[in-house]
């Protein structure tokens, strides 16, 4: 950490405010030049708060230079966490699928995608049970019975599910679920994320729309501070000015958080721009970024879709572009979890 | 709502969609252009999901012409919703200030600030006893003890209090709470919004980091969907590329809510800058812009805060701030709710 | 500056590295902590740069600590700016009002309009001369023979005009212009700003629409630099993902520029907002924030303008905002500028 | 074009409006609903100034349907545009490399990069003779020098050169330049776009940092109504709230402006990262993503550059990287233009 202090400060308040710093446990180093003088902090800074320290008079300004987060930083565990789901593994080389529906509609629904997905190579089923929708005059979801019918999909076809919790008062629904979604919205729910903690499942996390790559971190410290240290992070594409494109999808995200951190990352190329053929493109991007996996709208009748219907492509469709997302995975030395 | 049809789309087609809208109760109007076809659908088009629309591949775009929102629209409360709490009233001509620190440290803070501040004109204290925190490491409020403190306060004092919910396990711990806050990080926790419209008290909304007024008066939407027409909207800032504040406060955002809502405005002028020195000017902006009241963080001791000292202004700063602040009311013809 | 190095950097590189720094006549401090080993630069870092400092293998990341710009910097000239301009002053105090149409149309438009806001209290004349439009099939201004109405108009009513350069090329047209406009799309054209630093005049620069306020200060400096300090700094709204209003109002850009820089700093209501009815409460919101003045776009009949109309008032809107902002202004102790 | 009308607003005035709108040459149609009036305009709505319709009081909003451009529209040019540059083609499964350094420095360093990137089959060379620094101390490029040394290594290696122009003074000097360039931050220099509207070499045209794919496409058509149509337009990168990348590259922005427009588009993933190892996952993704060639920063010796050192790669791992991109590229079915 690095106090930046104001022109024509004292030399005995610098003084007093050193050994104030160096009660905190941590060394100091002072280089005063002409125009500025420089504290550096080196040893435990966490226990220091910038805030207050911003808050002195004497400070113009106060840089950090270590990420906040440990769990999380590959500074402390080099090699790639690989998350393994009823012996699929995701992360470290192993590329994982999940498609689905945007809401779970109908068991006949589930079903008939289902089948048809797992035959095109998707290792794992999604669908909301619980949906955040803009609009309390939307369809707001199956709730209960949703998660219930995922089960049974699960039973019929032996695909791991991963649906998207939003309440923490629902974590005891959640006890059969493969993979528990968080959210975009949720990212920064903190009391949700500490429960979560306490969940043996692996915890799919999504990016914040407006959240940096820091801060996603900082919310998967959360839960692994917590104790569950199973984490896949999804990058589904943040907000900026353009309108063309329901989000931007932030491909940088993807080779950023694999040199900063040790979690799988995957991408969902349909939220991410919001129309069903930019679907392609995208997740091909996203192998060619890096990524361990992606995250798919499939719907068998995208015009009567409950929701998100714009971004959803049909089975047939999935099934043309897993073939040829093949032949880039092959380039990637990736292995598709099956 | 505005469907714009693909180049060549065959009459018999567009004859049959046409059908099929009608079918959902809404009337519609095509105009047929050389190089544009357009339906205008007409009546309640809440019914007709966008996403859908999108998805048949005749079309090419869909624009929404009303707004998504009913209760929380001055098209239909043309008056401006006065909320009154405990005889102190926010909105139609009437300005509240609720100041406090970040956080509930411990009953000594409290007091010490809640009598300063309500001598210089705090019609409200504002106190974070649940606190949303980027880091698992930082100090995460005292929680239910916090606010048993902030309940001896108002005895004490007779100061109605206005404090933050983060989950919905938490209601119950709320009923004596005068005023409950949703962070700008829960602005879309829909299921707390649900649960938030059952409630009786008034709900301070504050605006999410990355949403739109529109997304805004969405949520507000939920919450009085639910039953609860007591709503004062809070901007706070917005994030955008601009790194020397902590966030950009959107000051048009005031007047554009005042003009699209009945609702009362506030600003949080603490939060937006994130800077002490920038309190005084944002606040005055605040009025001229005319909103209905202010959100300021006051702590006796900033630089031993254990939140967001950065920001805080002392209690003889709030008291000179208010004396200025009291000459904008008067050209603005307001009255400081005490 | 600070320079931070990669874990397990041998200490002899870092010597080296040391010795490397100080040949470039600055001096370093090195604080070696477990995780992290920082370089400390005092004296005169504006030789080092930053890029290639980065491109070293040994180096994770690289801090600034000291701002990049001295003439346009406050710590170095601690005294407001005060531009005068036949007499009229704007900054330290002094309030100026340039009030226009977006564009030059005739003559006959900009007498009607002059007369009319001199009356109500505008200081100075704006219209566009040469305009940049979006689409090149928009009117693009009455270029040379705008610039021969505008002195004509100065003649007759003996205000000071203000209008905006598009090109290098067109210097010599605005000899007899008493303040030159650079546009927010021209905020980066390095090329017009070294031009615009031999002039005499004024120059009114405005904001870029996704630049920060660093930026714009180093394009201050850029003017300075080549012997022009007669800079009126000008806010006009940033972009954001905000689409309700043409662009977002930093209305915080103003008190941190005054913190930052001696230079003064106007407002531009019109632009930011892009709707008639926000001029009035965001033109509130700039005094109360500590603007040095105003420049707003007034047109005699909107509905007929070439360009901007939806964001122009009238002369008589104009003259019932100048009644209210008179208020205002005597609050903030500042005199306009007449 | 969609002009909606305020509620209760009188029959008779409708009327008048429609009347004045089709005296403009274009057909109206009228929905009137219980509580939305839409009148759609179909026909040439580019004579329609959506700015005066806006600023009309009965006006309540105004939305386009039609894209602003023609020339760059696909809809009126269905074919793939193809480059021709002296044999070389970019576009319509041709792909174009263009590396090199930031800045030309000296012909010694332009050499040195020339041959080892032609051979690792970089099509054209890059160096920048006129730079746009943010900072008035930085090198500011060797400009005409550096055209001429520019000259003489097309000479000597036969590769086409392409580099940027920054104000119309310097036209004249480009006369033997293969490509024009037009970097970010004058996008929308409208000036200089006319200027080269009446060249006849390619124009590189680079996206804005907060610049919309629309406003890119009305860039092009600027160019393009001036008589010039072989442009290739650049995503490089837009400017959000994320900072640990020195921009977010767009990715989508290459499909969608595909879909949009005949013209070819490339990406700068250089610029776009702002760090080395960057390069790789973001060439990669391009290529992924739809582009029809790459921008990319080589330099001999990235730690002595004189700018952009960062972000540039050495020679031996640009020949690395072709030599993946070889893969891609052959998945794409492209060709590389040599």
């Amino acid at each position: 950490m690095i106090i930046i202090l104001k022109q024509g400060t004292q030399k005995e308040k610098i003084n007093d405010f050193i050994k104030d710093l160096e009660g905190l446990g941590v060394k100091t180093h002072l280089s005063a030049g002409e125009h500025t003088t420089i504290i550096g902090l080196v040893g435990d800074t966490t226990v220091v708060d910038i805030d207050s320290i911003k808050a002195i008079p004497m400070v113009e300004d106060v840089k950090r230079v270590q990420e906040p987060y440990k769990k999380a930083n590959r500074k402390f565990h080099a090699d790639d966490t690989i998350i393994n789901v009823s012996g699929k593994k995701i992360g470290g080389g192993n590329f994982a699928v999940m498609a689905g529906p945007c809401s779970v509609e109908s068991q006949e629904q589930m079903e008939e995608i289902a089948y048809k997905i797992s035959k095109s190579g998707s290792g794992f089923i999604r669908g909301g049970a619980f949906k955040p929708r803009t609009s309390p005059y939307s369809f707001q979801g199956l709730e209960d019975k949703g998660i219930e019918i995922l089960q049974k999909i699960k039973k019929a076809t032996g695909m791991p599910i991963v649906t998207e919790i939003m309440d923490t008062a629902d974590v005891s629904l959640f006890e059969n679920v493969d993979i528990i979604q968080v959210g975009a919205r949720n990212m920064q729910n903190f009391k949700l994320l500490k429960e979560l903690g306490k969940c043996k499942q692996p915890i799919l996390l999504k990016r914040g729309l407006a959240n940096t790559i820091e801060e996603l971190l900082m919310s998967a410290e959360y839960i692994m501070a917590g104790g569950n240290e199973n984490i896949i992070l999804c990058e589904r594409g943040i907000r900026t000015f353009e309108t063309i494109t329901r989000n931007t999808l932030d491909i940088s995200a993807i080779p950023v958080i694999k040199k900063l951190s040790h979690l799988p990352v995957i991408v969902d190329p349909s939220h991410a721009g919001g129309i069903a053929w930019l679907v392609e493109p995208l997740a091909k991007a996203a192998i060619g970024a890096g990524a361990d996996g992606l995250m798919i709208e499939v719907h068998n009748n995208p015009q009567k879709a409950l929701s998100d219907g714009a971004q959803s492509i049909t089975p047939d469709e999935f099934d043309g572009l897993m073939k040829k997302l093949a032949k880039y995975l092959e380039l990637e030395n990736k292995i598709l979890a099956l």
